[in-house]
């Protein structure tokens, strides 16, 4: 209420009382100043009726909800469904223009607003969170995969002769396809074996661009956040490459931001050599639904010249989402669920160990990943060709979500291209292993779930092996277990 | 509640008034039985109640909501706000796989119940509305102008050598940036004038493909819904062009489906010739937020093989509004509001007609345009040149949205083509003029307010230029009508 | 957001853009200011962002909702679970003090001005309605039954040595139970009959006053709004009565704001006699859920008293809906509502002439009961004499509501008293009869349904009864409309 | 959905992911049985998803959701408003019948439901806290103070010649104007000082009853929570006075549900002698909005016979927001919030004695008062007559809600009599005090804000009198610590 109002109110209830009303109004109006004039992630998270204030004042910013507004336009935020209007909180417009997705619209001060802001916060965010010297970024209501695919599309404007990407080896369909969708040959380079751990081979990769010439390269897409026992990309080498040739250097940061690690390889990459964008996801850096990715990188001009690819209006929704989110949290209660997240890896990571070695197996030793973790299944795989695969599908009837059992020797073609060792980031990886991973939002009782559930699944298992084995047939597995052979989460 | 649980009730309260409660569950579950066998959308609109029943249920069916769910993976559909999961129902996964946006996840039954059901209605939706030959379509979480951009993209892999993508020109960015997007070369073919009207040069097309070999054109790009005095393209005759040629023909249909007249035309054209995709806008034909598009076609293949093109799973958020929407309304609600829409279109022409000439202008005369209205404005012209421009600066203070004046003799550089007569669809159009389009939602107050409005302004402005004159001076427009000059609302 | 907000996001995103969104909340605010101003109900409804806008911002002024209060009371509006804050608006504190329903708490300003506002705006609505002497009035969250209650303990503190209550007969047990309640012995006076109707016995009301003593007789307590056959009483002839005497007079007008007549009623008694204060309910009259009513009088002063008599803090809940809905309506939605409902009477009343005569029976003539119907069942009672009841039964499984079926002579005690004819407001009627009420918010598919599905029933009953008598016996009623033997719903 | 409906979703979707979907739907179901089986609270909280479940599946038994309903009563469940609808989950008909507030509904199996699930829910709770013995209690959509009042009006049945309560003096209005509500004569039995504390003069309850004849007195009216230094009765003695004497026995348990103590006098209470009913509010102990409170007792047919005085359905609101936070918490979350609460009383006595010491004043001893806590103000009343007042309205602009202060010798008449002293439950208290209370819900920043506050206000108010003094004159308050004297929030 403005002040006038106020002062009408005091008639009707007392004066003062009406007074400590309005100065806790202030204290809400403070609040959204503050995000206003910096732009920035709030320290200490806002209240839910804060939050929900801000986002009806956006809203009555908007044409759709002028009290005496006529439309005449062929696109004027009317809605049919209440429920519809309601869970968007009456911001329909949606953000951006046909010629930019971060530009303004006339019509829609609110959205615009909100637009901007969330492009800020998000900013701020990825500078907390390690890359401190990112220059801009913006949020887009689309896949990482097709985010990624945003990039290489403008990208082909700067380069028009270029026709391959160089892509370290990662066994994950999306960001596979965001090239081909471009329009581009990907070059898979594979990784080689250290220890346990497969890294970036990055020798070949400067071989491939001798190979192909650099002017014919697009760019170099590497990846940071990816499943064990692959690890992040050696990105400052890869960058340095990319800066010695010339080369552009996308980075595939899928689900990297909740990882310091992952953060600072980039950090680092840009600041020894070349990365001209990084992408990353919202739903699984921030707990929101699926669908948004951030594009970032350290040079404006080309992060602006990314927005205005993308032809016509977007979806406010993950905006939305990823706002409400921030502001909600806080940069102090999402650097906290951060060190949470850090702390159940470190859980996770004995917990598997343990039960590794109490079933005859091992904890991979990949120390450069810092979210998934690798255990051996040899064991299983020596009693049973199909024992890895049933495996995956008992934790998934039981209710482990994201658990992914790799068998060895899986080939797969994906769009033309033919993958050897298919999931496991590999032609021959040396063993069959298991995923679990530690994600941002997870807790003390699902790793300690996880673990009595995959306990329990292997003792079963080997006890039908041995049965079987005994009566000298394949076991017949349990009818629920059969089905869904291929519980294998896959990323993005 | 199942049975045993009112079985249960029944010795809490009464038995018969149970008995009837259970019986009245019955009856939202045979309209979600119905809905599950038939994919169609419901004749009659469902209640609230019913819809979020219905939503709830699906909620429960994906594994983030399973109450003894442990996740280990690093996408687990956990949302950090509350605000945010009660918006989407708590369907947090979004749709699609990683390899294809029509696929389904196996953690998230409900949300690809959603996704399988939704494209379904809409389907239902773009036959019952006339195209009724219509074979398959999706969803996508993207502009109209993103998913063109798609569908270019995935005709690439089918004709590797094109380069050019002929496009009867219309004065709208972001379905030209589609194709700058996609990495392909626009062959602008300017219309020719029929009276009043612009309308597809044909010639100009059929002579475009022989001059740069049919093989080397990707496809022919054409548009129905679009601003008077432009009308829909001859859709019947391209479509026979390109069947002749075997080029590839898509559509853009942004806001056709609303529109008989548009629904036909495609209709015929893939009857007689080739549509291989038309592209249409979510929020301009289902009055929901902006940020989707529903791509359609003849050949389930093909849209198969677009849905496959995009990489990664995508929002839920646009398939939940239209789902909500259309079971909200029912058929016979959103042909209510499509029939509303044409009745509007004949009131606003009928006043258009007397105001225009009431100021000594005239409505001009494009019978083919079914949604858009344009009214000369030769006379605000001929006073002074910055009148036009003016007085869509005082529409916009009004708060009349939508209505766009068109000045003479604009030139606008878009990706580098350089567009003569800009937003006028062509280089050099007799008059200046006002659009103003009878969209789905309008209503007959929107009408009459717009009329009144524009009449005001044109009085006043009119007024404003004779005390101009007389003081031999050129106006200086009151403060509040001078900020924003572009109140004209570009398409999508 | 106040101005300097604006200013701020002025920088953020266009001047003019801000500008135009400060002025569209500006229209909301002059909404808002216009209700604190005049405490009326607006002529107008608001749209749902206005009154959510409203509601927000009286919540941010309660002290639950202070982002810096500490409390150390054993009431400090703190909420346990989220949904429930959310769907109170964050509005916690309830209204009312100890020592008044009507006073304003310290600790919560925006909760007292809802609590103000809602009683100023009700009184406004019971002003237009009719009754456009009224001189105050408070929302109650009781049900219209224990308010008349707390109207007969206010007088008791009155009138010390009073015992009586004289109350013209009207069959519905939560008016008789408020007298009851409040500890007084409830005189029945028996109505006479005219024509169909049966009207209130003043003779036997003055007889009684002069039996007991003027001054031992707490009130008359008058009804208005009641299942036809009988009528709203003689309330201008009972007022002048109470005048003559000194005799308090409290009017039950449960349902009858909806209704002119009933209103128009309560003027009149007012203006030549004495009524001290009118009840009726919030659900039946405003179509929220139960649990609310409105006390309202002529006589500032004794309202005042009522309102005090109520100890401690109430539940907003009632408020807030009665607040929220007209608010919506406005003034005009809430005639419109009332003349709705008046012209559902008339078709009622139409179609079940017709359908009566169609069955043998007569449609009760009842021109003094402006809502109710009657239709009389001779012919049903004279087959079987459990047809009636049977007939009752299959109108609730067929999910009619609301018609009740009275059979002849019926008898029954309530609180130690014994109705005869109990349900039919007399110890003699000569006919067993149906009701039908036409209620504000009726539709003409509720009246074409009702009469359809009656017919339906009785030609089925008199199929069953006549092939039950051509084989001698009684006919087993087929199970399902067995049980409910009383679908009659009863008033509050 | 039922099982067909899974069954066709499986055509539609892989058929293992609906199985396990339909399998989660179960898990929601079991808890919904185990809850409608046992009738007591979940041990576990429910999840947000099955509490709205819940309600959903409660809505659609009610009959103003039934898709094929037609109401042709007076009284159908409509609502004009969907703001209203949705924050009732669409549960529209209230609870109760006119004839008792416990009854089933005919049209409303799922209202009823909730009614009866929320009485039996709270009855467990009331056990589990401590009273398990408590044989009834049903939920009340009134104050504490009006629900004392019904407990009266339906003893009053039971002893028509009863005219006085005895009453050992609480300084509160509520439930002192509860008796005079119900029309008797409170009978106020001062307290006795102990130590510091004030505790019930129980050989002067004994001397009134003798004084008045037992015959005359209505019932003892005792209390448990209650404000420092006053403690909670001697329940036990009082008990087995009334057993002694036939005379009823209403405990006025406000708050006192939170606190073992106060469960366990009634307990013991009960064991010993005699109670007949016990009250409590629902929104100080269940943390929701104000304005509900539960009756309880040890015979079932008295608490009947109670809930039978309500005349009329009443608002189900306050029971809907009980058994949404029960749900909720589960029987887990309650204790843990009560255990906390315990705990943050401790840290509070602590923080104010270590406060009072460093100020030059106490901590009063009152071990007997479990909830609340009194500290001395001698030194401020000696330094200035109003600084003690002075020190409340600081405290309230400060936004320090719930501290009460205490001056010495107020007189205050309520409903004509006379109480001196008030608000210090005694007539001559030794001395002025400030009162803070740990309420459940109560956070350690509560508390720490709080002292730190108070600690400033003491400070400067000191600064303030001094300088005063040696200027020789009143210290003129700053203007903004004068307005509203009476911070101290009473109860109910």
């Amino acid at each position: 209420m403005n002040s006038e109002n106020f002062t009408l109110s005091e008639k009707i209830v007392s004066a003062s009382y009406v007074r400590q009303g309005c100065q806790a109004r202030r204290s809400h109006e403070q609040l959204i100043r503050l995000l206003l004039e910096q732009g920035k992630c709030p320290e200490e998270g806002w209240s839910e009726s804060t939050v929900e204030l801000f986002l009806n004042e956006l809203a009555v910013m908007d044409s759709n909800n002028f009290l005496s507004n006529c439309g005449v336009g062929e696109r004027e935020g009317r809605v049919a469904s209440s429920l519809v209007a309601r869970r968007h909180y009456r911001l329909i417009h949606g953000i951006g223009r046909s010629g930019d997705i971060a530009a303004v619209q006339p019509k829609a001060a609110g959205s615009s607003l909100l637009n901007k802001l969330t492009n800020s916060v998000v900013l701020d965010i990825i500078k907390l969170t390690g890359v401190r010297s990112a220059a801009s970024c913006f949020v887009v209501p689309m896949a990482t995969g097709m985010s990624l695919t945003l990039c290489f599309l403008t990208l082909r404007h700067r380069r028009p002769k270029a026709r391959y990407i160089i892509w370290p080896r990662i066994d994950q369909k999306s960001c596979f396809k965001a090239m081909i969708t471009a329009g581009f040959e990907p070059v898979v380079v594979e990784n080689v074996l250290e220890g346990d751990e497969l890294r970036t081979d990055l020798e070949a990769v400067e071989r491939k661009i001798e190979e192909l010439g650099a002017e014919n390269v697009l760019c170099v897409h590497s990846t940071t956040s990816c499943f064990a026992p692959r690890v992040p990309d050696r990105l400052e080498e890869l960058a340095t490459i990319c800066a010695k040739h010339s080369i552009p250097h996308i980075v595939n940061n899928a689900y990297g931001v909740q990882s310091s690690k992952c953060m600072h390889l980039i950090q680092q990459g840009a600041r020894v050599g070349r990365i001209d964008a990084f992408v990353q996801s919202l739903d699984k850096n921030f707990m929101v639904p699926v669908g948004g990715a951030i594009i970032a990188g350290f040079d404006e001009a080309f992060i602006q010249e990314i927005s205005r690819m993308y032809p016509g209006r977007a979806s406010a929704s993950p905006s939305l989402d990823v706002l409400i989110t921030l502001l909600t949290l806080g940069a102090r209660g999402y650097k906290k669920l951060v060190s949470e997240r850090k702390e159940m890896y470190l859980l996770l990571a004995q917990e598997l160990k343990s039960l590794a070695s109490a079933h005859g197996e091992r904890l991979l030793h990949t120390p450069h990943n810092p979210i998934s973790l690798a255990m051996s299944l040899d064991g299983l795989q020596a009693e049973d060709d199909k024992a890895v695969t049933q495996l995956g599908s008992m934790l998934f009837t039981r209710q482990v979500s994201g658990a992914r059992v790799i068998p060895l020797g899986k080939e797969q073609v994906v769009s033309g291209h033919t993958f050897r060792g298919f999931m496991s980031h590999s032609e021959t990886y040396p063993c069959p292993y298991l995923n679990a991973a530690s994600a941002v939002g997870i807790t003390r009782e699902d790793v300690t779930l996880c673990i009595k559930r995959l306990d329990k699944c292997l003792k079963t298992l080997k006890k039908e092996l041995n049965a079987a084995k005994s009566s000298s047939a394949v076991p017949p597995p349990s009818q629920e277990d059969t089905t869904p052979r291929e519980t294998n989460a896959t990323q993005d």
